[in-house]
């Protein structure tokens, strides 16, 4: 039989409409996971080694234009159990099948409209698609602070500064409550302004962990992240737990800002991806409307992540990280986290089909230190 | 590239079997909704704008014939939260993936047996597809009347009385309790009649709304349902709630019947749409079995609904609505509602490719008025 | 239009990546089943005849192999509700919607290794494929003892004794409760192994309801399983319920051995599917930890299922069941059941359109016995 379909990794399907009225890109992929997990014991030994498998995440993706080249989209559904957990009341008690959905007008030059749900120009990691990662998994950093999807627009724009030097704005404003809200908006708005500087021009590794393509010459982002959430309802900006008063009869709000700053540097198989983060509330205390505390606090601290990797020959590459979460102690009762981690990939077919590890040590200033080897496999169509 | 897909709007995939052994069309859509609703605060003036973004429905159909050109099939997947919301003890605490699964069955001359779960052949206004309607969204008289979806047999029968004239039936037997239930029947059965009228022939836009074909000749269909639902447990029929007794351990049961109405008109750019609904039950009152009331009430009650469009030059259309709907105020309490809606579409690619927007005053006998915007994007290929 | 797509039930594509970089068969199926169900009354008659219509089973499957022919994969995701029921805190609270998510691994001459979430080597039953069944569905054999899908490794080999006689083994280590797990293993893990003689050469049956190739000559596959699943959690060893302890804040465990001899013969039309199942645990009554019993029991005791089918002429199979259970009555408080089933089918495209119906009488020594007749339709493509 003859070949109907893309190389391995390049999609199931690239679709050309008749009259090229429409392209789409069709992808799957599947990730298999394992976890060992061992937990300071009493006499400093690591017991009690906790295990799991699952498939981590599974995904359908959809992507290309629609009627016109200049209309595009991407829609990308979540198929594993960790894919589409979440539900709540506010998703219509059903769960979060899509993650993506989004359209993408190119209505002016370098302009871009975008409608519908994605991810908001937030921290890099986080933009760095799961299909991408340097490392089994991201990082602290990124669970505690990452904004995530949202739906609502976005404004996008790219100034070619001179041949090389690239500037990129991105500008959103959504619901403010995370991915699949189906009820009504809760609190105000959700505003994120992003910029980034590639002064050495634009490479292709910018949104992607390691440096697969060996990069001839120093690449280099810098993106600066600020994020407004007026009236936020969640302990995490549109993210974490609903923050109810009133024996759950209403929500408690208040202005949540998340900074983030953050850097990814390439060449010649070299690869450094720094983030530093930062959240702060206007009164990250909740409270009922009688003024007593309701114990919910809004997740306000800092967070530092440094990660790099060099990719040796025959695509082994060995990674570092080291995280530091920082939370306000007084406010939020947490103490300082550090995590190291060491990893190793193969990247069998790039980040197509790839087996990683990684093994993590969590030092936690009160309570229990905690060892973690993850061992992934991903296979992408 | 070349061409590998059918024309925008026309599927992803037109697939052929080998020896022509089967046909599957497949396609794909996502409408991306935006609404503002605005109260009557106290003095008569509108407050409090309360605003919602969301996927309101995404969905993947198949459809084509399996073996034979005489056996036909449909199947419709939801994707948005929306769409897959309702799980129940009675579906098996499983999100309702499913919305069509049907086998359509040519076993004689102009009959077709139809298996499985699909629309039942009630108000045209629900048999019009989401994907085809005239308005942002459907009408309140089809939210408080319509037969939805649900699981049986249907017999679909037309007899061209002339060369124009051309009359269909439909009968359906089905579960009546809603579609995907897993659980075993509770009650009777539901019995659906449905005859149509197509006095000056069938024209392709009979279940669409709008009159995108720009009909060089009037067309009309007159339809009207009469629906049995014998010892419904359910409030509205196949929907609403359980009507649960005795302290959730049993059901009440009464027997239901729905009545509808009506026309689709189509000429030139101008189209109406116009029905009326009538549900009745035999006793509306549920009642525990030693005959006190539980608090659940059938809805039973009327609706009318008048719709129109004109189609102007470049595929903009103006619409406008009116809907009343009146239940029996004695027995479930509610007054009567008026609804003005006011439409506006701009058709970039026919049905497939729009953008809407409507604005809707809702006035209620008793109660505040609402004002709503609502503004829609669909993209179906 | 021309062809493009394979022959019907042979996949709706069958993709070859280009420079044969990966394949990919992608099929689709449903299963629309009718239920009416009779109990025994006080005077012997059979009273209350219940009824249930469900899209029983709709899958969507996905297997090839990527980047070399030694790195095989199957993917198989649940669409209708009991596909994908069950979901708990165990699952992410989320449906179960992957059945399986493996790689295969050729990684030396006749080995294959497996790593992701599949079905167990268990018995063989219910490695046959629901779209493959003989019956409307499997027997209470398989529903009470069966090993289902989980997640882990499994390594498979085949010894090639003679010209024609065939030796399969097959070992798996899984997490132990089930699929679609997301939280950390509970107890210890599972243990299976599986042989399997051939000894008249391998077959296209060997796991397939039916003899729809109406082998020439004898053929016949002989297995047996031995499962151990240690400290496990669930009345069913990986399956049935979780046994909690001290008022749910804990889990009862105890090892579980399942034990399974079956057999598969087929020649010229004629088949013949047996199976014993055996199930016994260390200590089956759960116990708190003050040792009271907490009320649950290890499903312990034995069953044994016979079943035989006949295909006539033109592709109607006239098939015989006999299932009994006998679970150990002084523990599980479970008097013995004794099922007759009495099924027939049509194969219009083999197992890929068919219509199959069954007749069951369920004896019990203990309670009302039970009539069930089923009638079911299954699309393939």
């Amino acid at each position: 039989q003859d070949s109907n379909a893309p190389a391995f990794g390049k999609g199931l399907f690239n679709l050309v409409g008749k009259d090229s009225t429409f392209s789409m890109k069709i992808g799957f992929r599947m990730q298999i996971l394992g976890i060992a997990n061992w937990e300071e014991g009493n006499n400093n030994d690591l017991v009690d080694p906790e295990t799991r498998f699952m498939i981590r995440r599974s995904r359908l993706k959809f992507e290309g234009f629609a009627y016109s080249p200049k209309l595009r989209y991407k829609v990308e559904l979540g198929l594993s159990n960790r894919d589409i957990s979440g539900a709540s009341e506010f998703t219509s008690n059903a769960p979060r099948y899509i993650l993506d959905a989004v359209a993408k007008w190119n209505f002016y030059e370098n302009f871009d409209l975008w409608v519908g749900q994605t991810k908001l120009p937030g921290n890099l990691e986080r933009v760095v698609s799961s299909a991408n990662l340097q490392m089994v998994d991201r990082s602290l950093l990124n669970s505690r602070f990452n904004l995530d999807r949202d739906i609502g627009i976005q404004l996008r724009h790219q100034i070619d500064v001179s041949d090389n030097f690239v500037i990129r704005e991105k500008f959103a404003i959504s619901q403010g409550e995370g991915r699949n809200i189906t009820s009504a908006n809760l609190g105000g708005y959700q505003y994120t302004s992003r910029l980034e500087l590639l002064p050495f021009g634009t490479f292709k590794g910018d949104y992607q962990g390691g440096d697969l393509q060996r990069e001839p010459s120093p690449k280099l982002m810098i993106g600066a992240t600020y994020d407004f959430n007026q009236d936020a309802v969640k302990n995490r900006s549109n993210q974490g737990s609903y923050m109810t008063i009133d024996d759950e009869s209403g929500f408690y709000s208040t202005n949540i800002s998340t900074f983030f700053l953050d850097a990814m540097f390439k060449y010649n198989g070299f690869s450094f991806m720094g983030e530093y983060a930062h959240r702060d509330a206007k009164d990250p205390l909740a409270k009922n409307s009688d003024g007593t505390l309701t114990g919910d606090k809004v997740q306000v601290g800092s967070g530092l992540n440094l990660q790099t990797g060099y990719l040796f020959k025959k695509n082994w590459e060995v990674s570092g990280r080291y995280t530091n979460i920082t939370l306000d102690q007084d406010i939020t009762g947490k103490a300082p986290e550090n995590q190291y981690t060491l990893g190793l990939s193969k990247y069998i077919a790039g980040h197509k089909l790839k087996v990683q590890s990684d093994i993590s040590y969590l030092s936690l200033d009160a309570g229990k230190d905690e060892l973690m080897f993850r061992l992934q496999m991903d296979i992408h169509f």
